[in-house]
């Protein structure tokens, strides 16, 4: 073992004390998937056996299981769960139920770029294997599945001690939305607090409630909190106020594509938070693996912004309606942060430091 | 009648066509106070009558009017529906009862500037004329709270022209919380937009949802649509995606409290709204009545920030708490603009212009 990965084992040992680590796993036999139901949370911390496609599909639909790269997790281990159950069939019956479930589960949400890769991945291990016996097929797809939850630990590990070598004891941080251990195996832009708090760090987080799916209040407030991490959740319209106060050091944020230049799409108010901390005098440091660099995506105007359901706007969450009915609404669900109000970008492999166009270009063509 | 008084009439005929003008009114035979029980905006416009001391209490207290300067017209009217009631008893016993309902009243929202100014107003009227008769009492009273109102009025039917100045055919403005006809007879800061549809003009108006209360969602989407105004609801973090998509041309915001030297308190979120549209190179105006201008505050700094009830952001309006129930919240009502990010205040009397300090103080030496 390296050094290297020794020292990561630890920082897992560490992130195992204070972080969620079953939001995702394999249920007894292999014969299902066992995730905590995040529509529930904050009220109950409920777990969810899963054990067939249509349940497989509702939840990723649902937003029982949510965050990138945890949905990505799901749906590798979900295509194993769903083949295993298949392993008398004949290979070709196998392979044709293999290929319908990855269909449909594919389309249980469109725009999410990690739900397809991950399918993908899995499809190869079954197309390169497919000479192979049925149960020879199902132990390289157990691999891949189980290798694309590891990888995803291992990415966060790194980013989480890449993050905590920019706080320092005492430090206010503010957030947004949620990129913690319900996302991403022991999270991204919030992995860094669990991380300090295991070390007997003290960092006091603000956490943006993150409108108008409430990620911050429902997700991130609840996941530091049961960590013990000293939170305050507010508003996303009380950000200015709090750095104000001069309360906040520093921003980290989350990211789900950075362009070549730097520019990064993250959750709505992203872009804002940035501005904001700009104007005060605050760096503002985004935290993702290199996966969301997309190359070839020059700069931020050429990233699409997704359009989202007037209703989580007007209605979702509430007892009655909080708008009129008939109301036009605007409900992107990313904004663009300009690639000058980024101090760094945060990833596995290290922290990427402006001009980002020179150096992360250097990231890669140092593999 | 002068020729500005004039031009003024013609403003208020072509306001009472497009904004709600029956928001408090007193009820037949001066027995009640009928109000819009803006608690059930946006889904019910109903309306409600105030016949006792314990009714308008509650309708202060639970909000179902709101605004400060409604609460002042609201006040006014109700010390004298309530004295009218007492109009048979011996003066003596008649004035008890005047300083009794006026105690009780000015406990209902300790906080409400407006509130204590009007009950003061209706008090020195009462003190002024003790001498007099209880019928002659009760004139003077009814004459002072038509003055509460019939000044606001006027207040804000100079500001929406003013304000009116400021906008040209094809602007999108955006504004936050609400300072519409709900809360002001013609409202200040969303004044302008009635105005501009009556005159024919196409202004596009993004309103800010404005958490946790969501007055934005409620109440100014409910009056500009009503009122057919082009207006698209958003949440509060979208205003700077909605900058940089190039829709906005204008900031217009309402004020709370105005320093002497500009700084100027109101709705928590507007300092943050400001700072984007300083970033994106946007003008912005405050706009208010004279009396929100307080030269004894120097600055920001010495005014001071109300919190509120976390659960206003954990568990208002909601099905289900969305926030776990012991994690902390800060919830403060207002922020401080900074005078630096402002283009301009925009008053009964006239558009103030930077330097602030200097011209603020003009603004009271021409009196």
């Amino acid at each position: 073992m390296s050094n290297i990965q020794a020292s990561l084992d630890k920082t897992r040992k560490e992130m195992e004390a204070v972080a969620i680590t079953d939001n995702i796993r394999l249920g007894e036999d292999d014969r299902s998937i066992v995730i905590i139901d995040q529509v529930k949370l904050p009220n109950v911390l409920e777990y969810k056996t899963i054990t067939d496609l249509e349940s497989a599909y509702q939840a990723i639909k649902k937003l029982e299981v949510r965050g990138a790269p945890a949905i990505g997790i799901f749906a590798g281990y979900a295509m194993y769960v769903l083949s295993k159950q298949d392993e008398d069939l004949e290979k070709e019956e196998f392979l044709k139920k293999f290929r319908e479930n990855r269909e449909y589960l594919n389309s249980s949400r469109p725009t999410a770029v990690n739900l397809s890769w991950a399918l993908k991945r899995m499809d190869a291990v079954a197309e390169d294997n497919k000479e192979k016996t049925v149960k020879e097929i199902l132990e390289q797809l157990k691999k891949e599945a189980v290798s694309i939850h590891e990888e995803d630990i291992q990415m966060c590990l790194n980013i989480c001690e890449y993050g905590l070598s920019l706080l320092k004891d005492g430090d206010g941080v503010l957030t947004h939305c949620n990129a913690g251990p319900l996302a991403t195996s022991f999270g991204t832009a919030q992995g860094p607090f669990l991380l300090a708090k295991a070390r007997g760090m003290d960092i006091r987080v603000f956490a943006d409630e993150t409108r108008p799916l409430l990620q911050g209040a429902r997700l991130t407030s609840f996941e530091l909190d049961r960590a013990g991490v000293d939170v305050t959740l507010i508003c996303d319209n009380m950000a200015s106020l709090v750095m104000r106060n001069g309360w906040i050091d520093k921003v980290f944020v989350g990211c789900d594509r950075i362009a070549a230049n730097g520019d990064t799409a993250n959750k709505i108010g992203t872009s804002g938070v940035a501005i904001l901390a700009k104007h005060y005098g605050i760096p503002v440091y985004t935290l993702g693996p290199t996966s969301t660099i997309d190359m070839n995506c020059p700069d931020g105007d050429h990233i699409h912004i997704e359009l989202r359901d007037p209703d989580e706007i007007k209605t979702m969450w509430y007892e009655k309606p909080m708008a009129p009915e008939h109301v036009k609404c605007y409900n992107p669900s990313f904004d663009v942060t300009d690639h000058t109000l980024l101090s760094g970008i945060v990833t596995e492999k290290g922290i990427v430091y402006p001009p980002f166009d020179v150096n992360l270009k250097k990231l890669f063509d140092e593999e």
